[in-house]
This record gives structure tokens, sequence and C-alpha cells, in this order.
């Protein structure tokens, strides 16, 4: 109910609405519809209220709640259905349990806030509040274990895409999931399943985006080697308009995977990717090489020529450019 | 101090134990002990009581209580840590909610009947009650998720071969990771993992094993096609000793495995396979492929014969053999 009034609110533009005509609209009393407002206030919703006029909607906070998600996103399922979070521990936990209680493919978790975010290999993944995107999305392919990193690299893309199309800056991939501005890392991604030996039951897809935090969000060893997009465009950017345009291209690119293959999100990742053609170090927990890279091959894994000449094939690992 | 008064009782054997003797070392009191002593009588430990001589065990109930696996158990980590139920839902889905929580490695989690048990792609698997012997087990491999089915290969062996030492008949196994006696199933393995991308965070290990479950106790649909330790040998088996072997075989390949990789274990999963060089069907989820089987290569994956010659390699699928 909440959500229709806000909806009529919206719906109304600047235009003033009165209390009537929306009790009427939703067949509710004034006392419900009021109630419904100084809620609305809570959520951060600036609504401007005058006796005679009624309620007219000023300003929709920046909070990424599921109503603000959905409203005008332009897909079939991906993030059509929303858990919202201020504070979590992890989205990625929160949404493997869903998943485990059999939440639908699509669905997506998002916190304002995250305060034990993880990154790849166990890492932290640091988030200032109410500034970045981070959300966990499910995922249900037809896939076995092995062909899990596609859905990383499937995301990258995926973002990588969404960001350059509506902002001035262009991200690059860095095998296999990293997202960077000139060497500063933008966006993380990672990805966990549940499966049996040879079948992928679900895919917990989680995405940090450095939106609108800036250095002195960041601890200081890692100022120096990440970026948002707030540092830089020099504004700040609407975190809507951000996650639907990810979530579209995550659709898109998802269903031309299911349908295609991984050959042709492989072509797309190619171009967006900056780690080809140069010196770099990978650590793996078998050890660490030095070398050349290569590329990837059509399985999505890093081939690196070893300064003895031979060629190594990664399925794993951390990966430093000497750009 | 149940366990302990259990423990002095057993070491007794035949020989009575007075009361006082107990309170005296285990430093409590006679009401403590005579509670205790009803308690494991409710549990169903058979202690027989006389007022002058005391208490004599004379029979331990055939449940796989924590105390009865560990007691004699020949393992360093393997068992050690023993979860009982009497009833449960699926022992993979306990054991993967406590491997998430932190459960270390070697942790079993074991019940005399299972309601919802799960076989392979998400099939059922029928339980009578404290007759087989049903347990997940955690672990916790440096391994990547492509590398799961090795795990489950593992397991079959380790089972074949605790069978195979203590009982008199010789389980075969079937591709990938089923145990038949003459074509019917006795022993079926579900491994599931959660995992990142590239890094498998923990395995559940998955082993159900018809030990004393007999024709009655199966639904009509798969009665010709299973069997129990008890069908094949006419006699009631120890599930007590019968898990203490598959857990001593299990720490022995799984070492075996972490220290010297794949082949060695590959070598003894050839020994006791049966479906190698028959005529098969091999259903999977892209389609239902008929030939002959050429055996397994170097990674576990079932090689096909079709009938125009081609070889094809499967990862995952479901043998029908035709012996």
């Amino acid at each position: 109910m909440k959500k229709n009034v806000l909806n009529i609110l919206k719906t109304s533009g600047s235009q003033w609405v009165s209390g009537e005509d929306i009790c009427r609209r939703l067949s509710v009393s004034r006392t419900a519809v009021w109630k419904h407002i100084k809620s609305l206030n809570r959520d951060g919703y600036y609504i401007e209220t005058q006796p005679r006029r009624g309620y007219r909607l000023v300003t929709v906070p920046d909070l990424l709640y599921p109503n603000e998600i959905t409203s005008g996103l332009n897909t079939k399922f991906m993030g059509q259905e929303v858990i919202h979070y201020q504070q979590l521990l992890s989205t990625n936990d929160e949404a493997k349990k869903l998943a485990s209680q059999g939440a639908g493919e699509g669905t997506i978790v998002v916190a304002e806030q995250q305060i034990g975010g993880k990154g790849r290999l166990g890492r932290k993944w640091h988030s200032a509040n109410a500034s970045d995107i981070m959300f966990s999305l499910i995922l249900r392919p037809n896939i076995n274990p092995a062909e899990t990193p596609q859905v990383s690299m499937l995301a990258a893309v995926a973002v990588a895409k969404a960001i350059g199309k509506t902002h001035v800056v262009k991200p690059r991939i860095k095998w296999p999931n990293d997202l960077l501005i000139n060497g500063s890392k933008l966006c993380g991604i990672l990805v966990e399943i549940s499966a049996e030996a040879d079948r992928v039951r679900h895919v917990v897809l989680g995405i940090g985006i450095n939106v609108n935090s800036t250095q002195e969000d960041w601890p200081d060893e890692i100022q120096h080697k990440t970026t948002s997009l707030r540092e830089e465009t020099g504004e700040i950017q609407s975190r809507h308009d951000l996650i639907k345009n990810v979530l579209y291209e995550l659709e898109e690119l998802y269903l031309l995977w299911q349908h295609q293959g991984f050959a042709d999100v492989l072509k797309l990742w190619r171009q967006w990717c900056v780690s080809q053609r140069c010196q770099a170090r990978v650590e793996t927990i078998r050890g660490s090489f030095s070398g050349w890279i290569e590329g990837v091959n059509t399985e999505g894994h890093l081939l690196l020529r070893l300064n003895d000449g031979e060629v190594k094939t990664f399925s794993s690992g951390d990966v430093s450019l000497r750009l």
C-alpha cells in the first residue's frame, strides 16, 4: 500500500495530489494515507504537505529501495525481485541463504552498506554507507562447476558495458573479472556456487561497484589502487540509473550465453580486456609466475608465456600487470 | 559425564562395577551415577543392575552414537567429530549448514533415518530407520570446482575397499560413484560443494550404504535394482564396524590424493570399476548416447565409443549398463 501511495505521488510529478484523491484511488482512509506519507518521509522521501492542496513528492532518496530499482527496469527477470537492506554482513551470504531456500533466478540482495563484505579468496571488500553499489544476484544456469568462471567473466563484461554506455569513463577488465580505470580498481566481482560434482545448483554473483565513495572512504593501504566513478568524473553519479543498466546488460549477456554458449561472451570480454599482451605476474596457490600475457583460451583460461618460452594456462590466480 | 560412565562400564566388559566405584572414579554422587545409568538405558544401552554388585553393561544398541563411532576409530581426523541425529531431512543439508558455520574437516553428520534424503540430480534417497548407514562428511580440500568429481570417485573406492575387506561380498563401482553388487545398487554417493569460481570452500560428501535394510524396506519401483549387505550375505551386519572401516579408508585415500594427486586414486578406482568395456547408455542434460565404454581418462571422465566410432568424453551423466 505504501508503494501504491508512492507510485501515485511519482506519476503526479510536480503536481499536488489531494489526500482525498489518494484515499479514493486506493480505497483507504485519510488516516491510512497520512501514516504511509509519514513512513515514506522516514524512508527518506521528502514529501511536501499543504492543508488544502495535499501532497507533493519533492525528492527521492538516493537509496536502492526495491521500488526505485524495479520502476523503469527494462528486464524480464533480472532484478525484478529485490531484497533491500540498510546494512548486511555480506550480500553474498544472504543471497546464498535465500537461494538454498528456493529464491528465484534474477532475485537480487542489495545493501546500502556491507560490514563484512568479501572479495575473492577470502579477502575483505570495503564499502562506504549508501555511496556505492553492492548487490548479489541469484542465478540458476544449467552448467557444471567447471564452467563457473564463465559467469564471472560475463558479469565483468555486463558491468563494463553498463558503465561505458552511461558514463564518460571506460573501464577495462583485468583477468578474470576485476574492472579497472587507469589501473585502479572500480569494481570487484565474487562468484560463489552451490553444486553437486557435475551440476551447479545455484550461482550467487556478487558485484561491488565504487560509485560515489571517495579516497577518504577507503583504507590507506588500498587508496592508491582504488577509484570510483565520482573520483573519475568529478561528479556524483546516480546509483539508480547504474544498477538498472547493469541489470539490463547482465540479462542480455546471460541469455546470450545460455542460448549461444560462451564464445560470443568471450569475444566481448576480449574487447573490454586490458590484460592482453603485457608483462604480468600471476600468483596461484601453487606458486607465482612471471611472463607475457598471450590472452585467454576458449574456456577463458589465462595464457602466460613464461620467460623460458613455455606457455602456461591458468584457470585461477591473481594477476599483477606491469603496464 | 554420561560418556564417562559408559566408558567405565565398557572397559569392565562382563564384570560388575559398583556404583561406589564409579562415584569415586568420576567424583560424582550416587544419585548422579544412577541418573546417567537411567539415561543410558533410555538411549538403548541395556545395563543390568543388582543391589550389592552394581552395574553391568549387557548390550550396546545398534545406533550410530558418536561414542560408538569414535571408540576404536583408527583415524587422525576423519569422523573424530560426530553429530548424531535420530532423524534428519537430509544429512547433507545439515552438514552444509555446519560447514558454512566453520565445522572442521572430518566432521560427520549421521542420521538413523533421513526423511528427505537426496540422491544425485535431485532424486530421492530412500532409507529405513536405524538399518543403514547414512552420513555426510565435511572436507576442505584445496581444489578448484572442476576437480570435485575426484572426491566422489575417491569416496566410491573407499567404501568399496571397506566393504570388500570386511564382508564376503565385493561391490563394484559404476561410473562415476555408485556401488553395485551384481548390478543392484548397494551404495550411493552425493558430493556437494560450496565454492568460488576458482576455489572450493568446502565439500560435503554424502554416503548412503544399504546395510541391514531389506526388500520390504524399499519402494516397489526400485526393489529390483537395489540390494543391501544383509540381502547379499543373509546376515545382519554391524554398522559400527562398517562405518569405522569406511572412515579409515576415506582418510587413507584422502591423504593419498592430497599428497600424490589423483593418479593413484584413479588406479584404484579402475580396479574396482565394473563399467569398463561393456555396452552402455549415457543420459546427460544434453541428450542420450549409446555405445561401448572405453574406460575413463586421467581426469576421471567417461570415454564412450559411439556406434559411429567417435569417442565421446563425459564429465557427468547417468550410465545404464548392458552387462
